[in-house]
């Protein structure tokens, strides 16, 4: 199948979904050829996938060296950045380097991060072997490592040369992280494709027993929506904010209950239904429509209220994430289901009388 | 006077040169207007010009946040970066931040490197205050910190929003690097322009003498000069190579003696002279033109002759340094003087002459 297309001028890229694909030699080849190659994996994923991905870039014509980071969030960090350098240095790789991110949202930004600034930059590419990181992570180029007074917050814009997302791949992800990642395809229907959530609202069961075309069509319906947003808003300077619909929210119950205790994709869905219901009380969406948000949410599986901090704690948390970053409190609104706008002036009565809609 | 450009496309950007500049509120206020301002300098330069500097900055309308990092080669590395991501977010910072780089090489290199990582890149000045940084690192760039096994290999290409090269700040600055400094504009005039390396013949004392006019013209075409180059290759995809003629032996000089013991530019002169003799040996440039060379940079106080290792040291340091980073050996020779050109096939044989006519 033709694959899809990230449009960035010369650094536009093909995302490449479908069954059996991380062991395709010739789907690497034209980046492997005449280079270095090193592969970048988790431990965990490690064992279920390192060997086809070096075979097939064995196949392609290159002899790749394995890097094995720690897995999870706390690997993003300066210390694996240093590792991973010194392994690349260690083994005199060059300039003319590709870099291969096999794994999971944290795998695709530490090496993309890496890859911004080995050598001051080398290309990479993404190989995702979960949901979250397929239908959203591994494109659109954001690669960043953690601080400690924030997330993300020290990183680069870099696109990689393709994207090779593997639904296969999928069948060994536990099945919390299934749903998780669910979260994030479910959001893309919400604010930018009414038909597609419905699609989604009608194959929700399919998609949780991981039917390969199923999972196929909805991982590639959500990259073509990402990949038109980054096209259109590579560095987030306007139209790509609406991909952070519920994750104002969301980040204030992954803070609030301590990082790793929600998954990401769980913060968000418990915040898009907050965001949804602050849409209806700001008029923008029919009350109606937040009962469907809600219910395609637990139909997946997946959390519909945040934990009951107070409603204070909330927009403390909201505010404080924002504040440290240097940004003001903006809301995404959906203004019906498909269509999603920012809101920059929202009544802070309204944010609170969201939160309590929806909380344990 | 008419600034001079960097041009490349969406990020072209001035280069101021003058004397008095730093204080110059006008230069800054196009930049920092709107934006919240953070000032890096380091501990040496701090009591010389931040005070200037952060009244300007108030005078365009900004209330910049200083940053003082530690002097020296050593603070290119993580923990300094770290502590300026730190210092910028708990002031508060956002993506729309300005940071200003405000001392020599090292402070252009880390600010810069901060400022492309910086929740994913912010914009930055250069104000430099040493002439090498003048005429050198801070126009094109590059960016980095430095890694275990070799410099320079983590950072980034992040072209600065302007360049304020205030040559009164040379006032301050030790011999010993004014002389360090100089070695890089004679390179300059080496490798890319034989009309402004005899004027620079006829003009050393009055350089070293730091008269003004003669500073303002010799940093303002050296970075004429190597705004056309970076102009043409931004990257370091090609053309860009020549300027690092003299570096691969100079590089070598640096680390054989320990870095510190000889400064870059000390380092670069005798490097220049050693590639002076191969390019004599190799037949691109007449005999009597290596004269030239010795003569100009010994005129500068510059040396002439690279510590007495053994010559197959020097190959080894030179080639240690290029296979760690991944690269072959070229060299950059000159076809006469102000004209160089890449060379890949060089025969060490001649390579271990020229080393060997130029040591102490």
């Amino acid at each position: 199948m033709q694959p899809l297309r990230v449009t960035l001028g010369e650094r536009s890229y093909p995302i490449h979904v479908g069954a059996g694909l991380i062991g395709e030699a010739a789907l690497y080849a034209p980046f492997a050829k005449g280079r270095r190659v090193a592969v970048v994996t988790s431990s965990v994923v490690k064992p279920l996938y390192l060997e086809r991905v070096q075979g097939a870039l064995a196949a392609a014509g290159a002899t790749p060296l394995p890097i094995v980071i720690e897995d999870g969030e706390q690997a993003k960090r300066w210390q694996t950045l240093d590792r991973i350098f010194d392994a690349l240095l260690g083994a005199r790789l060059g300039r003319d380097s590709l870099l291969v991110a096999l794994g999971g949202g944290v795998v695709g930004d530490v090496t993309g991060f890496a890859a911004a600034t080995y050598q001051r930059g080398v290309p990479y590419l993404q190989v995702p072997t979960t949901l979250l990181a397929q239908v959203d992570s591994s494109v659109g180029g954001k690669t960043a490592i953690n601080h400690a007074r924030g997330k993300n917050m020290v990183g680069a814009f870099h696109q990689p040369l393709a994207v090779i997302a593997d639904v296969a791949t999928l069948d060994t992800l536990p099945e919390r992280e299934l749903k998780a990642g669910l979260a994030e395809v479910i959001k893309h229907g919400l604010i930018l494709d009414g038909v597609f959530l419905a699609w989604l609202e009608g194959n929700v069961a399919k998609l949780l027993a991981r039917e390969r075309s199923a999972l196929e069509r909805a991982v590639r319906r959500s990259c073509e929506l990402k990949a038109q947003v980054v096209g259109a808003d590579e560095r987030e300077s306007g139209a790509r904010a609406i991909l952070n619909f519920g994750h104002t929210f969301g980040h204030a119950i992954e803070l609030g209950a301590g990082y790793g205790e929600w998954l990401h994709g769980e913060a968000v869905a418990a915040g898009m239904v907050m965001a949804a219901e602050l849409s209806a009380r700001a008029g923008t969406l029919p009350r109606a429509d937040v009962a469907r948000v809600r219910a395609l949410l637990a139909s997946a599986g997946l959390p519909v209220s945040g934990p009951r901090f107070d409603t204070e704690r909330y927009l403390e948390l909201m505010q404080g994430d924002k504040k440290a970053a240097g940004g003001r409190l903006r809301f995404i609104l959906l203004d019906a289901l498909g269509k999603a706008s920012v809101h920059g002036e929202v009544d802070s009565q309204l944010v609170r009388q969201s939160i309590a809609a929806a909380l344990q």
